[in-house]
């Protein structure tokens, strides 16, 4: 069972947008180039997340991508949602309908204690990533390298043409 | 993301399992009818659990599958592991390396505040499933449905030719 790489990527870049100041806007062409990513492939995710309200696009010279809300207001689990979809990765099968025991009238993703176990573990994970915001997150990377936002401001201001 | 089916085949056949008298094992054909799974596919399940140490295969005619030590001492987490690898889901690609503030000598799985965040909620769900045994599961199963070992073994002593 793998990720897609996509939500590293997304991960990265919202956090990336934590640190656009106010009015500005980085393209997916930009955000790509800052960890050398394919753009085409970025924009994908990027576009996943503004579908999932997570960054809004503008268009136009100065447009480009922006965080939809305040990064105090996107958890992890938004953006990994966003990308992955909403569904667990274990999905019952209602494989005890097929055993001699088996009934047309039970819901076993919600009866069976095999599909409650793993349900259990997906909300445990899914806590774990609602409980940590972009801001948190954001909080963490500047209190271990206070220089990051600057100097990534600075990145992006010097890709102007 | 998502889960192989082999995962739930696996487990409710590590169930099943634990229902088998003393003596006595079942082969990948009677534990894949039991479900009306595919035979080839679930036998591939179960080597799986062999190569893990958590079920045994013995040969010869009264020969099969049995778990390979008590239920008490096989978590859910060893079953799940057994068929999907013990990698984690999200897996750090140190995409911050690529960055302008990359560093080779850097280990961005260990430092990236991202990979940290995910690797978090993978603990939480491993802590989960970890926290939970077949014994545990069996007993679920006792409480809620008391006649299941008795019809389960009639079942497959019905199977015998």
């Amino acid at each position: 069972m793998r990720m897609s790489e996509g939500v590293e990527w997304a991960l990265h870049s919202c956090l990336n947008l934590t640190w656009v100041e106010p009015g500005e806007a980085r393209t997916a062409a930009r955000l790509a180039a800052f960890y050398d990513l394919p753009a085409a492939y970025l924009n994908k995710q990027l576009q996943a997340l503004a579908r999932a309200g997570i960054v809004t696009s503008t268009p136009g010279p100065r447009g480009g991508f922006r965080l939809a809300r305040p990064p105090e207001r996107i958890t992890v689990l938004d953006v990994v949602t966003a990308i992955e979809g909403p569904g667990d990765a274990f999905r019952c099968s209602g494989l005890l309908r097929n055993g001699p025991e088996g009934r047309d009238d039970v819901d076993y993703a919600r009866s069976c204690h095999v599909s409650q176990t793993m349900r259990r573990a997906e909300l445990a994970w899914r806590r774990e990533l609602a409980g940590q915001t972009l801001a948190d997150l954001r909080d963490d990377v500047e209190r271990s390298h206070p220089g990051t936002p600057a100097r990534t401001r600075e990145w992006f201001a010097r890709q102007r043409p």
